[in-house]
């Protein structure tokens, strides 16, 4: 007798479903034995009545189902297992007060505590948002099994503004995005809430994400119109209970388009007037409205250039506007010249530091990590520590743009995190981005953090399951800037799949060896912007022609029969200058430059010595074929999971490893055919030689992808 | 102490979900207790293998675990409680030879019988994908409670061809389409399968769809090349187990776009010559390749007439292409003329009537169900029973372009069942529609029906969870045209929602009632085509001024001081010439025309006075306040029934039903508004006035609507 299940196999995990579209995400609340936190939601005391509260009740009820198959029993008992209260002098023995004192308002404490002879897990906040925090930190604890600390454990968020971008446009597109269309479904809006919308908040708060911006940067005026407020106001509604406000892009044009006035111009009396009518009118809609986020005078998008006016005039006229309601104005530094005949790397510094210290208080400039475009690896963005005056925020793609779009696995919280922990020797040793970020190294209280998403219509939101932990990775770096990968990886991965650490080790391995994987098989050693033309998707060296030099991809690798690799030190273009002294020297040098930014800063021989004694042009053959290599092999790491989890989650997950490993192998061989025709050396040992040549990669030209 | 469960109320049903976004369709296979079927899946025998042998049997896998939270185990012994094999003669004892020889190719056959004193449930078939069929009528039946004939049953489609057509671009846009996005992820096959083509599928072959045309009518010729064919070629293999056949639409010009010919002459040899080698390659990707659907001559599409050849040398140019293959063509009849002085009513009869037996044998006309275009009512289209020497197939829409897009429930099986119980007359007395699609009327052995789809990548697959229901009764009525809605309404909502009576009941009224409620705020009385313009989403009695004049909704309404109505007598456009006398006398006479159609043929004072005495006008406005009051009642209705399903999907029908009733209300006042200037009349008694005028109505101009 032969038991079938499913033609796919059963999770060995008892009671776990044979089918998981990923939906849930990290919040699988998936069944767990030999719990010790077994007995805490049969008794649980709450204080207060608020929709924050009626959240926190919701999530408990979810994961008390999920993981026990019970429902939560309400005390009325302040003895109960489980205590959640904001603090007050009652709690005072168990947490003194300079303690909490010292714990900003969305942080949280949570202690196991002594309650006349009975043990209590206590969650305390000063505010019902920190309680939220805690609750959901209290409860991912539960999923992985983890005892909490002898003495408790608090946590408070660095960075006050923790913002997701979503580049969606009305007509639902997303730009550059690769996981369906956009979930705000407008046409139903305001009538209609859909779940999704609660569920998006759920997942927000579960990582302290407070922020969302709900529309493209290439913005439609139409979203501040009535017709559109009443929509965003629903959402705003939804997601008020999680702490998270709604902000919207303000296209610069909208006086005109809207107003039917005859000029946007931000120094115009009637201008000014039309914004703060405007947004008088946004506040009624929105009490609690964030602010905007803005993209001017950037790839024909309308802004203070077209009146001869400055980034920090434009940005005034709406943080005007917005002063009274406690808003904020985030404007976007990706700026460069529609006459381009500068580095691109150094556009965005020259327009803005002469414009340091002239923005109002409620301006945050949102800076992206590099200088030029979201690449697999840059170097951080020289306007951190070249601002000084004038708080910066962080803004990172979550979207894999230039990462392989939706099926490569490429765990992005160590490029974060490379990032974050660059010192930019802007304030002595130790002027770590990080701390840029947060505002610490400059002293401003005003400090953001922006992730452009990766969500989408797609069944389990990102397109790759792995992606979902992007998304997460975000939420922690934005939480705390100081966090590492490891953890954030090991959370995620016990969290939405597993905490068989059998499972886990080598899943966590995979994803942290990720990025470096993808940088080798399609940028290595500081290659950079040599994708495909305007989709970005697959390799395209070859581009050149653009109607913009900049445009094109032999441009940023200038691949001679010399060598290959950008100038920019004092030789070339001297984007260096814009770094402080420390690195501009360590980086002058090809020879202390770090590997990873070789041909980034500097244009060098096909045979120049690497490290390791080989040529570049070897060294640049064999990344390549290490990134196919690991590609490769993660699929076989893959398949010796097989029954861990879900064989839903399982097949789909394969199924795009398989395509990352044919599309790394695809990267390496239109690179290095494209590239040897400049370096005229052999393809080393040890690196495959492509079966097909030059013109058939060049030939391939897929239609309708995706995110354009 | 207080049990919490969600903030939303937990289904009575015991072990139900307490989220369930709808995406099992009426496959929920959900928890039934005190079912005598409890041991069915403990001894299974099954005959054969093959991939839908394993189709059959994940289905039952699943079927076990959802309804009895079993396995399925599997017997060697023919002794099973469950039995499924192809008929042979071990088994003309049970079944006699002459009943299985009487049944078709497609057909099942399910019986309870005694195999060595104990009892046993057979399920045989001739083919593979008869056991198919029968295992998910036999399964629908266990859900449902229902015991078996004592003498078991049998079943067996009547059409040949029982297809969806999916208006699905290559961008994933979906024309008419208001679930989201096209299901087909181009962009990631032919390598991802999604587990959604795998569930569509499965859907599908539960109700006897048997083909799927991916693509729209208004074609792109891109989905004939390679890069495209080896993407439909990986989705054909995932509905091959299903018994679905693929089917593509075809661009009369794609020998111009692709082979880059000079001409698309359907009688040019180079032309003939490039349709043979395109479907050559064609079959080389797809050995089952269904055909072509085309729609040409029609709204700018190509076609023979830019050659001025017929329809019928259009179709007959791919039918021979296809003909080695076995392949078919579906002519689309929706052709109307690009000067237009004609009644649009009359013009597909008139350019197809004289083609009447000059198609290929291998070719059938596609006919919609009306000759306007999808109205909420129309009455038959006149090439029903029209053409006699060529086989025509209907179309159905089940995608609500003009019943209310996404929010408006409207079940569509008292339509369709009204069109196929229509007697056309043509061949004497019961010469229904139905018979003629059947192929039986006029000896037809090509027969087929299609439905454009209402599928998108919502979470719930058709964005109303009630939309579900059209998509299932079109697969029924498919199956067999002379089945009943209340039937078809009893069983989707046993298997989609809850068998208990109590529920059942109300539902199952508020559906079948739901047509005609529809029809009486929308357009009552044998009005038509006066929504809004071009997206068709609310009224647009106004629309007039128009490029074309059929393009008006004044063109269809004609009102006037005079009256109201189009008059299609012989002193009007005389299209009743168009239909047998029996019917054109009938309908010639508003005084025996049902009052349904009166406006359809007729151009009546607005004082006419209708059956029950009231006058024209005071009828309209009744039938509008009528279609209101049902509209509300159904908000209390499924108010009265929380409790009964899950939450999630309680919430979502009770926020679409309230929206609903609005724009019910929206459709009544813009409506008698705007005819009222021409009555001149006051709002009848009991009709509530609209609080706002005419301009307010007109004024409305949604942003974006889906669809177009």
């Amino acid at each position: 007798m032969k038991k079938w299940s499913f033609l796919l196999l059963f999770s060995f995990v008892a009671l776990q479903a044979f089918a998981n579209d990923g939906y849930k995400l990290w919040l699988q609340y998936y069944s767990i034995n030999n719990s010790s936190y077994r007995e805490i939601f049969s008794s649980v005391y709450i204080e207060g009545e608020s929709s924050t509260i009626d959240a926190i009740k919701d999530e408990l009820a979810r994961a008390s189902k999920g993981m026990f198959d019970e429902d939560v029993v309400e005390s009325s008992d302040e003895g109960a297992n489980l205590r959640i209260q904001l603090y007050d002098q009652g709690l005072r023995d168990v947490i003194p007060e300079d303690e909490m004192n010292s714990l900003s308002e969305q942080g949280f404490f949570i202690k196991e505590i002594n309650y006349n002879g009975a043990s209590q897990v206590l969650i305390t906040a000063k505010s019902q948002i920190g309680l939220l925090y805690g609750t959901f930190r209290f409860l991912q604890k539960i999923q992985k099994n983890e005892k909490l600390p002898t003495y408790g454990f608090k946590d408070a968020p660095t960075i006050e503004h923790r913002i997701l971008n979503h580049w969606d446009n009305l007509d639902r597109t997303v730009e550059r995005g690769y996981s369906g269309f956009s979930i705000w479904n407008w046409h139903r809006l305001p009538r209609h809430i859909d779940q999704q919308y609660i569920d998006y908040a759920r997942a927000n708060a579960s990582v302290g994400i407070n922020g969302t911006v709900l529309t493209n940067v290439n913005a439609n005026s139409l979203i501040l119109t009535p017709e559109y407020l009443e929509k965003v106001a629903a959402l705003a509604e939804v997601f008020r209970p999680y702490g998270i406000k709604v902000y919207l892009t303000a296209r610069f044009s909208s006086p005109i388009e809207l107003g039917k006035l005859e000029t946007a111009d931000p120094l115009d009396p009637e201008v000014k007037k039309w914004w703060a009518d405007k947004v008088e009118e946004i506040y009624d809609y929105i009490p609690d409205f964030g602010g905007f986020l803005v993209k001017a005078d950037s790839e024909g998008q309308p802004g203070p250039h077209n009146y001869k006016r400055t980034q920090a005039e434009g940005a005034n006229l709406l943080a005007d506007a917005l002063k009274p309601y406690n808003g904020i104005v985030m404007w976007r530094a990706f700026v460069y010249s529609e006459e381009s005949p500068e580095d691109r790397a150094k556009q965005a510094y020259n327009e803005f530091k002469p414009l340091d210290g002239q923005f109002r208080d409620n301006v945050i400039v949102q800076v992206k990590n590099g200088a030029i475009d979201f690449q697999p690896r840059e170097p951080f963005h020289s306007l951190f520590g070249g601002l000084e005056k004038t708080p910066l925020m962080m803004e990172f793609q979550i979207t894999q743009e230039y990462l392989g779009h939706d099926t490569h696995l490429a765990f992005l919280a160590p490029m974060y995190e490379e990032i974050l922990q660059t010192d930019t020797h802007a304030k002595g040793e130790g002027s770590t981005v990080s701390k840029i970020v947060s505002g610490q190294l400059f002293n401003h209280s005003l400090s953001a953090i922006a992730g452009v998403s990766n969500i989408g219509s797609d069944r389990n939101w990102t397109g790759h399951h792995f992606h979902q932990a992007n998304w997460f990775a975000f939420g922690r770096l934005a939480w705390n800037p100081e966090e590492k990968s490891s953890n954030i990886a090991d959370d995620w991965i016990k969290l939405t799949f597993s905490s068989n650490e059998e499972f886990v080790r080598p899943v966590k391995d995979v994803m942290l060896a990720s990025h470096e994987m993808v940088v080798n098989y399609m940028t290595p050693l500081g290659l950079h912007h040599i994708m495909a033309w305007d989709h970005h998707y697959g390799p395209g060296p070859w581009v050149t022609g653009k109607h913009r030099e900049d445009w094109n991809s032999t441009y940023y690798h200038q691949a001679s029969e010399y060598g290959i690799g950008f100038d920019r030190t004092a030789e070339g273009s001297d984007a260096l200058k814009q770094y402080h002294p420390e690195l501009e020297k360590q980086w002058s040098d090809p020879e202390t430059t770090p590997e990873k930014f070789l041909l980034w800063f500097h244009h060098l021989p096909w045979d120049y010595t690497l490290e390791n004694g080989e040529i570049l042009w070897d060294g640049l053959a064999k990344r390549y074929q290490e990134g196919v290599d690991e590609a490769r092999s993660n699929v076989e790491v893959w398949r010796s999971l097989e029954g861990f989890i879900d064989a839903e989650r399982y097949e789909h997950v394969l199924s795009f490893l398989k395509i990352q490993a044919e599309e790394a192998e695809w990267w390496k061989n239109a690179c290095l055919l494209y590239f040897q025709q400049y370096s005229q050396k052999p393809i080393p040992e040890g690196v495959e030689k492509p079966e097909k040549d030059l013109e058939y990669y060049k030939s391939i030209d897929p239609k309708f992808v995706p995110g354009i």
